[in-house]
């Protein structure tokens, strides 16, 4: 043929904007650090939010038998409905009993929660609106948002009390095109637990602003003791709200993606509208694998309540060890955590003037000592630091202690007496709990 | 606080343009339809694309032991990389290589392919391009598009020469603003498979106007006797292809999710941009269950070929049959297919006056036989309808007996000898075809 080309003479294939504004800044930022392990020292990744990773914790063999037998079954290899199969769904709508009344009808099965996320986000808000996002806070917003032409918006937390919302901020930060607030609770990455008087202050935001709320519960029921979770549709009037689970971290099954959204709009203020747009959002991957599907009535019945408990006690043990040797750190202030799975620490960087800022405090870390802690940047919170409290006790102890060494031989002041004093005063209720550590944790 | 709002005074929330444009075309004719069977026969659903509905094709023993000893590690359980462990990306490149040289830094593990289609169309076309689609051609395309802003062009396939593409349409609908051109090999819902100097004419036209293919393989392997399946990446000496694939189909287990991309890019056209851009891309879900992906290099190593022929030919031996009963009944022309598991059927809507149109015939088929099958409108082709060959044998052939009827009771001709005759000579292949069907079918 010689038909000539309307087209371009030579060859030129863009990705497209979607592809490139969807960004991993987690990634971006690690990418640009200079993060080589001292070669004489063993590795200790402190940074990976990912609870299987030492192989210390696993799921009970409830979880794993419901699975095999699920392989089994013929109806566990076929097409399910968009939004999941309605004995999975049912099963979804019981465990989440905690939530208000929850249906069958208001579930939507996901593949992990950071597709839940990525329906909720993308069902609420166009191009052109933006959404609320805590900081610090979890990035996967970002990554998400910002392809679809989303803005992010930041309200912040606050650091010396205990990562509460600043409501004052978060209202502020409320326009026109807001279409959403999205809070974190339990909190990744503070690890902060909120009072029921507390989410209340924040509804109380969105209902005056009508504003839907996207309530990111995946570590719902990772509370340590003294503490007690709440679901922020349980305490709802009339705010609707998307909120997003999953049994990634409490099953200890990250990989497997089985992941959930719950609709709560009690007002009918969703209305069809947005129930139907889940669905449609639904049918573009079809659902999460059918084989833990079938699999999940049974894991969301059978897993028993002492496996939660002797999760959560290990990580609440992890934590207190980790703040009680951290705060031996010249420079550094651990924050004690309420729950999940991670702790945030600040970096006093004038009390490290050889580091410019907290990426070159990380990076000497890990060229140094080999340990390798999140900067605070990718959470949008500069110096602080994150580390993962679901590492085995040794390695635990040994990171800290190596943190110990370094920031003993880079903190400039002398006075490691005082520092540690000063450290020592975080906030009342983080010195409570610090005494008590100090002696049920030996 | 006494605060007010500056945002509505009233509660309205929308879903969002994305949401609301994610529409599922199938779902939609068949809600508008009265589909009601008859209560005294037994429904027999031709219409569902899932081979493993009926429980008659089930996969081996082997695919199904790789799940059991994969969910014994730990391994399995936590996140992988957005892309895919690296292993099980191996081993898709191993088992792709009859699309050309391919590794694992070619290889996207996505959540099914319908995911991966996702990630190939997203990734090449901005809002406002257009990406070509063959008429009849499966719907999924339209669904993800458009949600995007992504328009759909099409282009059409030739009824009466097995499904060919017509070349000069295609080249006609070629724009500025096309983004790539999608071509469904074999094709759902048509069953053609496309020889190779086919494949080469319309690579000559992709290559002509500097546009780069989606190639939508998932029934690759699927072919009948006397046919043979090439990958069009294997002949493409400059355009760039993203392939799409995975375990659904030829592996009995589309519920498990696990679908891939395969990058094509021998001259290096899509550059690092289109590769950063599927990752980027990968991130917002983070791959599919790490429970599949730790079993594929097993499934895809130890599954015998001796199951996929049993599955192909037991598909051959059905599509045989069908034909060779529906040859017989007035008034339609079914085509007989060269691969993957539907047949297309012409309804001569002339000698069914009764009905307005193709729609009305499948409606009235529910409700007198009970046996339903999906209309041509599904397809963006009015007067013909799908059939799935992979019901069981018995269902089948009681499905056609029950068809022919339908037409004979409907049909305005009385000749139905002659009637026959007409139908027979559909082309000479295809008459071949037919001709050995009735020697080796019973």
């Amino acid at each position: 043929m010689s038909r000539r080309s309307r087209r371009n003479p030579v060859w030129e294939v863009r990705a497209s904007t979607l592809a490139r504004n969807t960004r991993n800044l987690i990634r971006e930022i690690i990418e640009n650090l200079d993060v080589q392990p001292n070669p004489d020292k063993q590795l200790i990744a402190l940074s990976v939010g990912d609870p299987t990773t030492f192989g210390n914790l696993n799921p009970p063999d409830q979880v794993l038998q419901a699975v095999r037998e699920s392989i089994e079954w013929h109806t566990s290899r076929g097409y399910g409905p968009a939004k999941g199969h309605i004995e999975a769904r049912q099963a979804v709508a019981e465990y989440s009993a905690h939530q208000g009344h929850v249906t069958a009808e208001d579930v939507v099965l996901c593949s992990g929660c950071s597709h839940a996320i990525e329906l909720a986000v993308s069902v609420l808000a166009d191009s052109g609106q933006n959404v609320l996002v805590p900081r610090p806070g979890f990035m996967i917003y970002k990554t998400l948002a910002e392809g679809l032409g989303i803005d992010i918006k930041y309200y912040n937390l606050l650091s010396d009390q205990q990562w509460r919302v600043d409501l004052d901020d978060l209202e502020n930060q409320i326009d026109d095109d807001t279409a959403a607030i999205i809070v974190i609770n339990p909190s990744n990455p503070c690890g902060s637990v909120y009072s029921r008087e507390h989410l209340q202050d924040i509804l109380e935001v969105a209902s005056r602003n009508r504003l839907p709320i996207i309530a990111d519960e995946i570590y719902e029921h990772f509370v340590f003791s003294d503490h007690e979770f709440i679901s922020m549709s349980a305490l709802s009037k009339d705010v609707p709200i998307l909120t997003c689970s999953g049994l990634t971290k409490r099953f200890l099954v990250p990989g497997w993606r089985m992941g959930w959204i719950v609709i709560h709009d009690r007002n009918d203020i969703f209305g069809k509208e947005v129930r139907k747009g889940l669905n449609n959002l639904a049918t573009r991957i079809l659902g999460p694998s059918t084989l833990i599907q079938r699999a999940l009535p049974t894991i969301l019945k059978n897993t028993p309540q002492s496996f939660f408990d002797e999760v959560v006690l290990f990580i609440e043990n992890q934590a207190k060890l980790a703040y009680k040797e951290l705060v031996l750190a010249p420079g550094l202030r651990p924050i004690m955590p309420q729950g999940a799975m991670y702790m945030m620490i600040e970096i006093k960087t004038n009390k490290f003037p050889e580091f410019k800022n907290e990426l070159q405090f990380v990076e000497r870390l890990m060229s140094e000592q080999s340990v390798f802690c999140l900067p605070g940047q990718c959470f949008e919170f500069p110096n602080y630091m994150r580390i993962v409290l679901t590492v085995p006790e040794e390695i635990l102890r040994e990171a800290c202690r190596r943190i110990i060494i370094f920031c003993q031989e880079h903190v400039v002041s002398r006075e490691k007496i005082l520092e540690i004093d000063e450290n020592v005063v975080v906030s009342s209720e983080a010195e409570i709990i610090r005494k008590k550590s100090l002696t049920t944790v030996t």
